[in-house]
């Protein structure tokens, strides 16, 4: 077996953009109204104007600017009233000098308009007259043809996660359906003799499965589905024939824990069993988290993942995120944080980055950033969390009072 | 009818916590690994102790630490391996003086040890007797029963959006069901003789709708599903029949839009035709969003919004998220801002709150804030933004270069 050195999560990170950004991932048509949180699969234009029509964006009288010079509340100007726009139809009255057309906000601008002006500033004094209090300059209150979106221009970049906006934004250009890339399937196998399913009574000495919950969930955040979980016994062969079952069925294998001694040692053979490139990651540069393994065969990446659920969670939630951004071709985007003060001092450990995970405390107006520092393996420490720091290697730690950066994502 | 002011948005919530607190959502069970984004209709407590076993954290030598006393590198102690710990067994080895027994990470501490040395602090000399070059404390690295969660101990709150790590919690306590809300359901009429939906070629003056797939969306995200989605022709008759039909099917009726004179008036008399309690909101003192109507009758909430996407989309952002929160008892969490310079000048509406919705920039490593300042009905806009911007009402507005709060949910 190759034996290979821990690095740190940027070199990982680069290695596991080389080995998986080919594993190919693939796209569905979906409605738009299905869209939300799915990555689209392509970049999709407009091939329409938003507006295509000059439209007003209040209610009011639509009217020549020019026609309003001066006017004020002391001294209005009188326009002829000839005619209204009516919504979803186009105008055909056309407003000449002195006139002025009624208007209703997303009506089509009439012929010869070039202002609205908003009904708070106008005064109807006959069925046909209206006193206009304040002079308009042209295009006020107007949304010119393309004004928004134009023809050609791109609404969603490949890659993107669909907001709630940008489903209004494919709706209003007529775009009702769209590719995405389907949610990358993953199987989750839990090793361990002494893992059990929350269902059952368990024996002294036994623990329930943390592990492949809370990565499962993980995964559904980041974008993926699970297909199948399972718990294996800690020996090579159960371990091997899991693998072997699901490799070919899904896009992801996620071996978690093997808590054992014995079965450390083998989950990296069995991961580099099934072909090339195979292993290329075994041991990462974090605290906590060393036991990680990473290898890509047959088109699917295969994760070993520690046991302990806290060192799960945060490996998974630095080297999971990643895997699904490379996946899913994910859109660049910021990973917004929140500045606070530590109220604790933090030590590094020597050569690794570490994380630290805690809550959040608005003080005085001002966040404050409480690290969880009980025992790595507690469950009931992860509940709690809400964002967590991160001590760059080679850094000896960060004293108390310091402001760190908090990511809560 | 009855005429009301326009409050401002912190009196309006309380109102909506008057009347919707009553509306009852229906629970349901459901297993754990469905229920990440889901809301706990009650608290979840402990009925054993995490973990209910002394357990190791590392892989090593569990023994006495009084044998290691003065124990070092250079002058190591010597102990007889006695045994091994099984995992997922009870361990009947005894640790007595001067000897110890190897134990794997997640093992049981055996009777008579009070501490774990990790095994790269020694080294193994015979097949029975290992070097210990390090002085233990007793209870090092060991998790004794209950430290991570006690009997009693609430570990999912009423009204808690469970996390990947809240599942991990559950399972690891034995629940694998768990009673959480239903989905509240909403019905979203679209009212507008010009909405068009997305599949449908349109004519010049018609507009594709964009509001329901957005309020749509942010139900969903919010917690909610959407059972149906409608258009109605702009008048009184359409709109009440199509309110009467989903009122006692659903929790939650939206009108959105009624973008022509004559419907603004009648929206709120039509949601204030179906019994007591009836309209208590007719308009908000928002920028953008003034015509916001809100009523409570037979058991349902019933909501209109403005037309203008951007008004709509931001007075569901604040009003929506609220009537989710009351509907599913969402236990209070901090709504997390980042705090940004602003990058342009901003002026607040007269007597009303405003939002301002932007995107944010990293530049050396300081968040700006770039408020998107197109129109309101600008759809393109919304798509871009990444966070929005607070001026409370009495304030003239907020000066480029100031630091401003900027909410990212």
């Amino acid at each position: 077996m190759k034996f290979l050195k821990a690095y740190n999560p940027d070199r990982i990170k680069e290695m596991m953009r080389e080995h998986f950004s080919n594993i190919e991932i693939e796209t569905e048509i979906i409605h738009i109204s299905e869209a939300q949180y799915r990555y689209s699969s392509m970049d999709i234009m407009s091939s329409v104007n938003i507006p295509d029509f000059n439209k007003s964006t209040v209610d009011g009288y639509a009217l020549m600017s020019s026609d309003t010079r001066g006017a004020s509340e002391s001294m209005p100007v009188f326009l002829d009233v000839s005619g209204e726009v009516l919504m979803g139809t186009e105008s055909h009255t056309e407003v000449v000098e002195n006139t002025c057309v009624y208007i209703p906000t997303g009506g089509m601008i009439p012929k010869g308009a070039d202002a609205v002006v908003m009904i708070e500033y106008t005064e109807k004094l006959k069925e046909d007259t209206v006193a206009v209090n304040m002079a308009m300059h042209p295009g006020k209150n107007i949304i010119y043809i393309g004004e928004d979106i134009n023809v050609d221009d791109i609404i969603v970049k490949k890659g993107r996660k669909i907001t709630a906006f940008d489903m209004g934004a494919l709706s209003a250009i007529g775009v009702s359906e769209i590719s995405v890339f389907k949610k990358p399937k993953a199987v989750i196998i839990s090793s361990g003799d002494e893992i059990r399913k929350p269902e059952v009574e368990i024996k002294l000495g036994e623990v329930r499965d943390i592990n492949s919950f809370v990565v499962g969930a993980l995964i559904e955040k980041y974008g993926g589905e699970v297909i199948y979980k399972s718990i294996v016994n800690d020996d090579e062969g159960s371990l091997f024939n899991e693998v072997e079952k699901w490799i070919d069925k899904t896009d992801i294998v996620i071996v978690s824990g093997g808590s054992s001694a014995g079965i450390k040692d083998v989950t990296a053979e069995v991961l580099d069993s099934f072909g090339e490139p195979g292993l290329f990651v075994h041991g990462a540069a974090v605290k906590p988290g060393k036991p990680t393994i990473m290898s890509c065969a047959r088109n699917t990446a295969l994760l070993g993942l520690p046991g302990h659920p806290g060192s799960s969670s945060i490996i998974f939630t630095i080297f999971g995120k990643e895997l699904f951004k490379i996946l899913l071709k994910k859109e660049e985007t910021m990973a917004f944080y929140i500045e606070a003060e530590l109220t604790y001092n933090l030590t590094g450990a020597p050569g690794k980055e570490t994380y630290v995970m805690g809550t959040l405390e608005l003080n005085d107006g001002k966040y404050l950033f409480n690290p969880l520092i009980k025992k790595s393996a507690a469950i009931s420490q992860l509940s709690k969390s809400e964002g967590y720091v991160v001590i760059k290697s080679g850094t000896e730690g960060i004293q108390k009072g310091n402001i760190v950066k908090v990511y809560t994502e």
